[in-house]
Parts: C-alpha cells; structure tokens; sequence
C-alpha cells in the first residue's frame, strides 16, 4: 500500500491533533497508522501518521503546499515523503562483511525498502560480493598519513549517487566533521558495544577485561563526537567467562548486524525523529 | 497527572480521528497520550487517549454524556474512566506465595494503582502474608467432589467487595463456566507455560518431557475454554538440560510473577482492548 | 588448536571421570575443555572432553582402541572426532533464502567450521547464490502426486556426497519416514514456531490467530513424528498487536536463522548428545 | 542431597581433573555435578565439584586434611564447604523495598538456602516488613559529616552476627575502603545501570539523557573502586522514548532486583570464583 508519511515536532499545546486530523478528513485522507508522543521533560510533542496516498488528491508538492500554513502555525519541524520514492542509500565497508551482507541479502530478498546505487569501502576485499547483488562497488582506500583525498572522493561519491543516507556498516574510519556537519541526521553507524559502554576501538577487548556479562551493539547517528549521536537502537548478548575475546567478537557480530538491520529500517520508513540528542522510535 | 482514559474500538472509516480529536478541542482536552491501531485483517479500528483531567469541564459522566452521540454515530465500543478512581481488585491464590507476594509488594510500595479490597484463597497458607499488609483474607476452600458452594461464596465475595477486576495468582482451581461469563473480560489469569503450549496441569513436567530450552508463562483473560482465553502478555525464560523439572518450578515463579504483574498493570491502566479473542495493548 | 572431542554417555556410577582422566594423563593428554551431566532422572551420565591432539600419542583411530575396553567397562555410547576433519554439511533449501544465505555467509567467513558438499533444493532460484559461493546445487523438484522418485534422488546425492549431516534450511518438504530413519540424529530443521506450539503447516498464521505477544523457532532433529524431534535450540521475539501475520514471517526469519546458526554450530562442535529424544548441549 | 562442594583455582596443567577426580575415587565419592574451565589468557585452571556428603568417609575437615597435599601440590586456591551448613547472610537496606523485599520473600519460601541473622538499614522505613519475617532489624543511621561511627557499628553487628556475606540490597552509601578490605569478596552489590555505563549516583538520569534503549542492573562484588569489582550477573530491559526517567526507575527495579537473587544464589551455592577482578560463574 502506497502511503504518505507525515512525521512532525513542535511544541507541545491543545489542538494539534485536531488541526492535522480534520486538515486530513479535509481532503478525505485515509489515516493507515499514526502514532503520537507528548515529551513531558521538553515540552515538545512529536507526531507521525502514514496516510493511503490514494485516498488524497494531490501529489507530495501538493501535499506540501496544503500544509505548510498549519506547519507554521505550530513551528513544526516537519517532513513528509511517498513510500513509494524509495531512499537512496549508499553502503560503507572496509573487510568486515558480516553486516554488509546481511543488509544486500535483506535488500535482495526486498525486505529492506530502498535503493543502494553503490557501496564504498577503504579495502577491495568485498568487491564480488557487492558486485553480485549488480550493485557498483567503490574501493577508497584511506592513507593514514593523508586521509582528506579519500574522504573527499567519498564525499563526493555520495554526492553523485543522490544517497538520501549513508550506512557504516562496520567502516572502522571515523569520519571528519566537515562530514558529520555536511549529512548530520543522515549517517547510520553500528557500534560494536552497548553504548555508553566501551566508546572507541576494540570495544569487545574492552568488555572482555572488564568481565561483562552481556555484550551489546549500538546502533547511531553519526555526529562530530565519537560515538555519542542519538542512539536508534541497540541489543545485546549474554556470554561467560567460557567466552575468549575472539568469541565475543563472533557472536557480537550476530548482534550488530540484527541492530542495524532495525536500525536501518526505522529510518528508511520514516519512524526516527531525532530531538536533543536522542530520537523517538515510532515502531 | 488525573487523566480520563476513552478507549475506543469501531470499524475503521475516514473521520475518526478528526471527529474525536475535534470534540476534544472543542472542550479544551489536554490530550497526554494517544495512540491508535487500525487493523487491516478485521477492518477494525481501535484508540486510546489520556486527557488531562483539569483540562476538561466535565467530570466523568458529563464526558460520557457529550462524547454519546459521536460514539453512536461512528458505533463504538468505548468506555471512560478516570484515573483517579482506582479499580478494585480482587486477587485469589492457592498456597504458592510468589505471584501473590509480588502483586502484594507492588501495592504496597505504590507501584500498582489499584485498591485490593480482599484476597480469597481455597487454602489458609497466605493469612499472615495478606494480613500484614492490612487486606482482609478470606479462606474458602473448595471441596472436590462438590465444588459449587465454594464458587458460590467465591462471587458473593467478589461482589460484596465491588471488585472490578479478578486476578487469579495461581489460584490452581478452574472457574466455572458461570463464573467465566459472568465476569467476562475482568478475570486475569497466569499460567505457567509459553501457551498454546502446555495447556492444562502440570506444564513444567510437559516441559521438561519435551525438552524444551525456554519455558514460559502467559497472562491471560479467563473465558469458558480452558487456558484459551485472550493473551495480554508472555515472557520467556532460558533452560538446559542441567534444569530439573524442579529448577523449571523455581525459575518459572520468575516469568510468573512478571508476566502477570505487567499484564495487570496494562488492564488498570485501561491499556488493553479486548477484540476476536485478542488483545490490542497500547503500552 | 587441533583437539580430539570425545562424547560420552552411560549409566552414572562411581569412578567414571577419574577412569576416562586417568586414560587421559596416562597419554599426557592435555584438556581444553571438559563438561558433564548427570542426569538425576534418567540416572543417566554425559560427558564431553576437548582433548589438544598434539598433546596426545596417536590419531584417531589409536585413540579409538586405546579407548574401548573403557568404553565397553562403563556400557558408554561414545565417539570421538577430530577436529580438524571438516564435517560434511548438505544444506537443503526451497525458495526461501534467509536461512540458506545465513549459512552460507558464516561458512564464507569461516565462522561454521564444515565442508558444504552441495545444496539441493526442490525449486531453482538459489542457484546463482549458492553457486557463486563456489558450491554446487542440485535442483531436484518434488512431483506432490508421485514424491518418492525426488526422495530418492535425494538420497542419492547425500550419500555421494558423504555427507555426515544434513540441514533442512527452510526445505519445506516432510522428509519421508525412511529417510528419517536412515539420516537419525543426522539431520536438522528448523520449524519457524516456538515448538511444541503450532506443529505443522503456516505457523505464523496459527500464531497470529492466537495472538501471541511472542514468536519463536526451534531447531532440531528430524524423527519420523513431525516437529517432534530432540530440541537443539529456541529463541523468540517480541511481536504486538501491530504486527500482521507477513510481519511476523518477516521477524520470524532472524529468529530462525540465528536459532539454525547456532544449533548447527553445537552439531558441528559435537556438543549435543541425544538422549530420550531431548538433547545436552555442552555449550 | 547433601554435597560437598569443592572449588579450584590453579595453574593449569596437564593431570590435574585425574589427580583430583583419583582422589575423589579412592574415597568412592559420588561426583554430582562438575564443572571446569581453562582460561587460556591467564594459563589459569578452574573447577567445581559437587560430591554426595554421604558417598564419602570424612566430615568436612576430614575432607580438608585429605586433599591438603594435592593442593599443595598444584598450588591451588581452593575451598570446600557443606551444603547442609548454610550460609549466614546479612542485609544492608535504606529505603527502597524492592530489593529486600524480593531477597526476604525468596528466603521465606524457602528458595534461598541460607540463613539471614538480621536486616541493617541506615533508615528505620522497612522495620516492620523484616520484622514480620521474624529477622531481628538494626537501624544505624548515617551522620553524612561523620560516617565513620555508623560503619564501626556496621561492622561490629557484621561480627557479631558472624555473616560470611554482605548483601547491599539498594543500601545508598559507599562502603569506606577499610570495610571492602575487611570483608573482600564477600560483599555483593546490585547497581542500576549496565556496567560499565553509568558509574555512580544517578544511573536511570544518566540513561534518560544519554537516550539509551536498554536500562540495566549490574551485581558485583564490592571493591574499593566504586563500582568497578568482580561482576557476577547482569541482565537489561528495553524502554523506549515513552518512558521517562521515572519509569526507568520504576522498570529498572525489576531487573535489578533479578540480577541481585540469581547474583547472591550463584554465591551461596559457591558457584563463583573471583580472579583477576573478573569472575567464573558454573552455573
């Protein structure tokens, strides 16, 4: 089913459900899912509906134009997109496959709803299997000593390839913040702990001398601080002191790969709407 | 916060939701939560709000008395309560203390918003425990070959007290089928097994038999057919084969106690709609 | 590490480790890992032992004869494996791809230690994935009105291709009684349901119309009673009201593949031993 | 069953499990449960035995005498105690109920083996539910300018009730360094928060402003590194964006309260060897 999706933050006040609904019954909108959220703390209120595009009668522009009187009345930080415009999101690697073929075989199998013109790595290392999807593959390697050419290319990949959003999927570069700042809210990272535990490299090493008894993976956006962006999702796993570091790094990788996949999706339908550092999930 | 909670379930059509959220305008309703589910399979649509009581000029029956016709109009199954009236709860057990003293504990420390007027047990084991937290008890046991006069005392007790709500805290004796339908939807149950698995006696042993590797517990409403009733909420637990069927016992009481505790907790907070044998639960 | 694994079962009695630790250090056999049960119930004993293979005196089949008048003392099932023969793995599929690809993936990366022989699936569409892993496949169609022609076939290629398990990913075709037979204790499924709930046919659609607030799968042996084999593994997740039954066959595939993932990992490890149709798993 | 329970921590090396499992034969002891594990990081060996008290010749300082020599010989750190001698616990509370109410009512219905010769709480709040246990309740305040009288009395009702243990149930204060000396590996805590993450006071704040989407509780032994000793158990609970900080408080309880009984019955039952601030659980 073809769906309009109205997601909406502004401050919290009396009538905004109001003046959306009858703003929809207006126009004879079929309202599929909606889901609404008062943020006692903040004051602020966050709003999504998915309505059936077929029972309007106008295209997204038109969509826009009708409601942007009502977006001004109440500030609303708003957007609203078509299901059927599938995002464009570019895929980024290095040697690591375990969540970059998990996200190609749920795109393949059309579980995941979108399009990825192309994938990126610093090592050549995934190149076939990328290529068997038919999805181009792009290999950038990074020279420690001079990282600024490769990050440019990236960037300049992503450019050409119109990407809605960007995935890490396990890309063990940090990004430089002109790049954060340049696709803020649109760059997914899996960090391999439960954040904000274990924040920087070898996370599984650290959980491991720390004797933890569950393991985790934290699914992001990607901001200027390392590893401290507005959390989508995160799991974890139970292990033991029967469990070496090597396994930690086994088994987490089941984790990681299942926290992106959510992560991922919430975003690409629309359900994340991020707010001071921290999103609502509307699942 | 006093909120009154409308619960509403109709099948689905345009204008619901404006017609709802418009009548809560009109009166100034301060809306706290909302949430909505339309149902695809049935055709049915369901919703719950929580509107802040003082935002409101009416008390309780004047709500009624103004949102009828719209309830009419659109031919809704709906009720209103309000928060600040707390349902009275009547609970029942046996001689297994676990779920009773976690429901008891919960009370007591405010965390279940509920009055229990009285605890009915068909053996005197729990005295003391009830007692003490200064809840009358009530021993009625229940003679095998003749079990009418026990449930007979039983209803009397429930309706002396003004129950709104009966949960069964391992309560081990089968309601009776007038009992079922005479308080239809306000009978809470837990089994101890991940149903449909295991239903009748003994789940555990079946369990261990099976050799299962989680073992489970439902919190469910009673009706007439055994253990079938609408689900509210499951929970699982890992075992092994190291875990005698007495170890399940044990480690089941956990699952129990928790399952149900949420379960209960959803129902007072007027977060389940029952429908199709199903619940719809807007936690 | 290169290690002998030596799996034990017996009647419990007094004297049984100290025999088979003694045989151990009398050959300076150096223990990587040890576990045991005794099974109170059954009165029964099971052991597992990683033994390093280069602290040890002779190969396999000299452990063997060493080994078998303590064998024969104690009335012990046993056997013993080497771990750096690669088990021979025939993976069998229909047109769902999750979990083949699953597996197929850790086999890429290394993480399921095996040889993967070939894939025979009764549809044709995972050829290209399975062949582009460097593997071949057999696509042997099941005439519904005339099956054992396909079984045969089926049988046919396992045993020419040596294979000491089979896995059932998804195959969607009941094994005849024979091949049960034949294969016992040798090949594994995994039922999309939390078993013993919804045996058979469309789990998530029995699910569904129970409405239950968790699903599951379960991996295990295959006997001639339908899903009623020895357990291996089980995992659930959580669903809600929200979710449709195509929902659920969506969130079931992580559950089954990751439960398949990690029983077929204990299978290949020789950590599970069969007894009374339930399994120890020494994890 | 009475067992005997034998625990070991040594070097590892070859010989060891016969050497210990010949000695256990020569006295015809009934291993009941065994477990081992080779820590192959440290080159530390570690084990378990549980032996039928009624198998064996001596008493449990017979016991001692006996296997003096072979620990010796492997210098391990070992110890071996008697199921029937329970374990005397001491609660430490302040306000907050949940915790020991949870431990006393498992303790009531018999689930925790041990015995509890009283309740200290820094508050006098939770006299009355002790006491209808029939434990004897010392209320020792805490002067916040001068801490030490009330730690002196602590540690001398400690002594004088002869505890082998220390349960911080939610107990508020930081333990001074001369206590966690005196009674190392003896004191366990439950913190609220995933640990590492959220060190401190405060956890569910920390948690609600970092957006996290699992809270946690964290069992460990207490040592003079706040919040940093052995962890026994953990285990997590997922929230979301509509739960606020009191929520997450309210939820938080249940898992701590989880963590905290499986933590002190892993302990009780000697099933916890501490090396190298980290722990081995045979569970």
């Amino acid at each position: 089913m073809r769906t309009f999706r109205l997601t909406i933050a502004c401050p919290d006040r009396v009538g905004i459900v109001a003046k959306v609904s009858n703003f929809l019954v207006t126009y004879n909108g079929w309202i599929h899912q909606a889901s609404q959220h008062s943020d006692e703390h903040s004051g602020w209120f966050f709003m999504r509906h998915e309505i059936r595009a077929d029972s309007l009668p106008f295209d997204l522009e038109g969509f826009r134009q009708a409601f942007a009187p009502i977006a001004r009345e109440f500030s609303m930080i708003w957007q609203v997109s078509d299901s059927a415009v599938k995002k464009r999101v570019v895929l980024m690697a290095s040697r690591e496959s375990h969540c970059l073929a998990d996200l190609l075989h749920r795109w393949h199998r059309k579980e995941l709803d979108c399009d990825i013109p192309c994938v990126i790595a610093n090592h050549d290392d995934l190149r076939s299997m990328v290529e068997w999807h038919g999805i181009p593959f792009f290999h950038v390697p990074v020279d420690p000593k001079n990282k600024q050419p490769a990050f440019e290319e990236v960037s300049r990949l992503i450019d050409e390839h119109e990407a809605d959003c960007v995935v890490l999927a396990r890309y063990m570069q940090i990004l430089p913040p002109d790049l954060c700042e340049k696709y803020a809210g649109r760059v997914i990272n899996i960090h391999h702990s439960f954040l904000p535990s274990f924040v920087g490299a070898k996370p599984y090493h650290q959980a491991a001398l720390r004797g933890v008894k569950l393991i985790g993976a934290t699914c992001h956006y990607v901001t200027q601080d390392l590893d401290a962006g507005p959390i989508i999702e995160q799991d974890v796993m139970r292990v033991s002191h029967r469990n070496t570091t090597e396994d930690m790094v086994r088994l987490g990788k089941d984790v990681e790969k299942m926290a992106l996949a959510r992560g991922l999706r919430y975003h690409l339908e629309d359900r994340v709407i991020i707010h001071d550092n921290k999103t609502v999930i509307f699942d």
